[in-house]
């Protein structure tokens, strides 16, 4: 009796119903009572003995003349029938284009086909900005790093490996970490397009489910819970390149799980008429390359190899890679490095920045690093770069050349919280001291109303720069608030020092941005509704605007180093050059 | 022998299989060789007799200590082994932290979250310009709208009722439109997201498969082909409310197709584990209601009635509206409804525009109408504006000021084409020409700098709006190209002359666009390539700098009418008032 429990077919439980095939009939002829159709089983009946079951079952009599046909009005004649497909509905009736009676209903499935995945990121990131979008799919792969790495001790080492190397198997993007991994559970959610962390089952067993926890607030709410949608990463993925390997292990098992999904996987289900979101999750040994083939992705042999010893990491590798994506990645590698380096700044340096002074480094310094490196071919040095020496970034510009800075606060409703802060970049001597992006010019090199801001501070530019959970949200800037913008007439400090300053916005997740991250949904209209409160950071409730007025007047006193021509006296020759 | 054909349960053909749950366990035990799993329907079996017959199939010694865990390591006991669900992989071991000799597989399904649909429009039409958005998620129903009347010979008749009145059981927005319809099948497909017309498969049978074929270049692209990526319909209807009834009936038959697709429905079918893309389309006679809840939805019953005599349209209708859409909606009914009869300028009003030359108006005129109408009480007149009727849009407002017109093509790769046009504004007596946006005071009334546009004329906002299949991609604007931009020092044209223009750019869908139909991908690198030709829209290949130089040299003479004081004589004191 228990040997009942094998069954058959080892390996796969795939549906066993593969060739059952039923049909649904409704009497729709007229006068027929509102009775419930039948179900057909039709797998092994030819035409005429399907047309003899219905004259059997809906008691047709011999002179009767009846018609079948789909819900869309074709009659169902032999040749039709043959392409009739499991558990569509049919209706029988006296003639094709007689009246329904009483309504009939069909069942109908619309599984989102798979470009939701394949393409999700095409046209997301792109949009309007073009060529800014690939450091920021590089993003979202960070921002999983980030939070992945979130309960590291130790280094949370994040590694970006361009291994552009074809006699290697290139090209393939190699995004890794050290942190805690996927479960098989987790990596099986992974692949689950919109299933965000709040409404995600973790483990296989409901007695052993953990619902998401909110992280405790945190000074420039730099906690590493950067995930939102359920969506970053096969996005990012699709953007980059047409298949990903993802191969993670977590710290609470000895295995690596290893998942595949690619453009051409989709497209050989859709052929073969499998079901499309199914697939294998591969358990193996830590460095067991053995499925790899050899020949063809040697640089993911020598990426298995490095799993040994690890207890926990995730690796995402990426390959059918754009040819344009290789290019500008080769092309513009300090430009888009940069980039990233400006987005992660407060994680890569700290609350306080890349600020100059050492000593003030290593008292609140990150344990976060994010190395770059980029492989061409193997006879030469790769290039590495780590994203903490990068110096030149806007806000290390920023930070540096800042003579003292203003914080506040904005809270609002439901625990939305804003930290901000606003710096001071003094006129020193015979110029502004306001930075200048060095890049802009190149970027933008048609403009030539761009190049020239310095001589006049920020100019006209916003304030704000604006950061969500410690990250950038690069195309949301922020110009200013009614108290801290140029008044229309001169007050008590000069209405050049205005054009001084800089800030920075930190909002935690109680602000919502759009799914690829580029935008807050609507961080500006919050931070104007009336009831967000504004203070100076001590949790004191002031006259902000008094406040920040009385600092800029204080800065401009202490820092301004102007040097005023008084008055023409005469010319001076020298003569003794 | 035939009487087997019908088969038990009647009417739904569900999988019947729902009890069935088998495992597939996989001999780890150190030293085992790589021997395919085995599959043990476990349905009736307690853990006692499956762990028996583990034993059995895979030899174990009586002696012999063993675990059964699943992938992620965890040993199945008495409690868990009651929470296994089908299809789930296990694994016999020596011990539960024993290595791996050989790699495991597991299969997994990954089925995109129903958020895919029910968010896909929340955080997309929002991103960044927040304010306009909802008139944009009506464009896209207004898009199928358009296209499915394409082939109308009469009139086409697109109309958005907002019904408001809660005592019909509002709110509810409707979209109705008497276009081709849509068959069951196509009803289904409507649902599937992402399925674009390019992949899409529209009759049950594949004997009878017709594919999409790109229609036949018309003037300004104005071809009514207004879709491309499946996700349009879905992404507004659910960023507008919560749930959808969509109701079509196809000229090739004599029923109405109704599908509802809701979040409701969605979040019921996840609490009862049941498909969560299956549902049923109900086919009915035209006018029978029987189905609707009388008292709920009153209005819903009088579109039913309708549809009787109708050979063919579709109706949209949307339930469950966010509390400030209908705030927005009735607020701002002049605003939102006139950026609709901006961004279907052309459609509505013909390749020439909104002109106001009666004579030269119904030449060319449109077949196209679109009304949109609100309901708030049955006691109050409903507000009905026909789109034609605005005429205070910004390109009306072009096209009327406009003194002459400047034509031209731009022709690039893969029969990518842009027409465009250049208006001429003059400068009359005392003023400007240029036209002001008479809502941007109102809509950015904090900017003062906004305001004073119009002495200038253009200032320096971009020359062009831009048309995409000939409905307008908002957030997309180009500033000029360098044969009609401002040159850097005077020529043989007053540099004031470059400020009196306007433009118009109707790309056709060779120029790729956003999901959300917001911006342009490339419209403007693409425009910038070497290999993209700008000709004077005759055909021939000009020198398109000089054309336009001339062409604006003319506007200048004969339409200018600058009143110049070219000298101070004296005040004349009026003695006769
Ligand atoms: N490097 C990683 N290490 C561990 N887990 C990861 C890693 N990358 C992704 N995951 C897991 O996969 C999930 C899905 O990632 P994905 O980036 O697609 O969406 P998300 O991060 O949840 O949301 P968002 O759309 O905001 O990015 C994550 O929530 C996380 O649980
Ligand atoms: N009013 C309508 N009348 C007839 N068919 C319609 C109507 N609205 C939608 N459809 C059908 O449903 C399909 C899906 O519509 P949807 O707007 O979701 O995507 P799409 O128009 O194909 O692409 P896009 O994402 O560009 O809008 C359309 O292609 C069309 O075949
Ligand atoms: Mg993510
Ligand atoms: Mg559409």
């Amino acid at each position: 009796m228990e040997n009942q429990l094998l069954t058959a077919g080892a390996g796969e439980t795939q549906p066993e119903k593969k060739h059952q095939k039923s049909v649904v009939v409704y009497d729709c002829r007229p006068g027929s009572s509102a009775a419930p159709p039948r179900t057909f089983d039709i797998s092994n009946a030819d035409f005429t003995s399907f047309l003899q079951a219905l004259v059997r079952e809906f008691s047709l009599s011999n002179d009767e003349t009846f018609v079948i046909s789909t819900t869309d009005r074709k009659e169902i004649d032999q040749e039709l029938y043959k392409e009739l497909v499991h558990g569509k509905t049919l209706q029988l009736m006296t003639s094709v284009n007689q009246e329904l009676p009483v309504a009939t209903q069909e069942r109908i499935d619309y599984l989102p086909h798979y470009h939701t995945l394949v393409q999700c990121g095409m046209y997301e990131y792109y949009a309007s900005e073009g060529q800014k979008a690939l450091p920021y799919a590089f993003a979202e792969l960070i921002d999983n790093a980030l939070s992945a790495t979130r309960r590291n001790t130790d280094i949370r080492r994040i590694e970006i490996r361009l291994l552009f190397d074809e006699a290697q198997g290139g090209p393939a993007v190699v995004v890794m970490d050290n942190g805690c991994g996927m479960t098989s559970k987790q990596l099986n959610n992974w692949a689950v397009y919109r299933l965000s962390k709040f409404i995600r089952e973790n483990s296989t067993f409901q007695s052993e489910e953990a619902g998401y926890v909110q992280p405790d607030p945190v000074p420039r709410s730099l906690n590493s819970d950067i995930s939102y949608f359920g969506v970053g990463g096969k996005q990012a993925v699709f953007y980059i390149g047409q298949s990903v390997r993802m191969i993670s292990k977590p710290a609470s098992s000895p295995d690596v799980h290893e998942f595949i999904m690619s453009k051409d996987d989709f497209e050989r289900k859709e052929r073969n008429k499998e079901d499309i979101y199914s697939g294998f999750i591969r358990n193996r040994k830590p460095g067991d390359c053995s499925h790899v083939d050899k020949s063809e992705e040697m640089f993911l042999q020598s990426i298995m190899r490095e799993e040994i010893g690890k207890e926990s990491f995730t690796a995402v590798v990426i390959t059918g890679i754009q040819q344009e994506h290789i290019n500008y990645l080769k092309q513009h590698f300090i430009l888009w490095t940069r980039e990233l380096a400006h987005t992660y700044h407060y994680y890569i340096h700290g609350v306080d920045g890349n600020v100059k002074n050492e000593m003030k480094k290593t008292e609140s310094s990150s344990n976060i690093d994010i190395q770059i490196s980029l492989f061409e071919r193997s006879t030469r040095v790769p290039r590495i770069i780590n994203l903490r020496e990068v110096d030149n970034d806007m806000q290390t510009l920023y930070v540096r050349s800042s003579a003292n800075t203003f914080e506040f606060k904005a809270t609002g409703a439901k625990d939305s919280l804003v930290e901000g802060l606003i710096r001071y970049h003094p006129f020193l001597y015979d110029r502004e001291t306001f930075p200048v992006d060095p890049y802009a010019a190149s970027a933008e090199d048609e403009d030539e109303e761009l190049e020239v801001l310095n001589p006049e501070g920020r100019g006209k530019r916003p304030i704000f720069e604006c950061f969500w959970n410690g990250r950038l949200i690069p195309y949301t800037t922020v110009s200013e608030f009614p108290w801290c913008e140029r008044p229309k007439k001169g007050g008590i400090v000069p209405l050049e020092c205005y054009n001084r300053i800089s800030g920075v916005l930190f909002a935690n997740d109680r602000f919502q941005v759009s799914t690829n991250k580029l935008t807050f949904m609507d961080l500006e209209l919050q931070l104007r509704d009336k009831d967000t409160i504004f203070n100076n950071g001590q949790g004191q409730r002031v006259n902000i605007e008094k406040e920040f007025t009385n600092w800029l007047k204080t800065c401009h006193e202490s820092f301004d180093k102007q040097v005023m021509f008084q008055g023409y006296i005469s010319n001076v020759t020298r003569t003794d050059v």
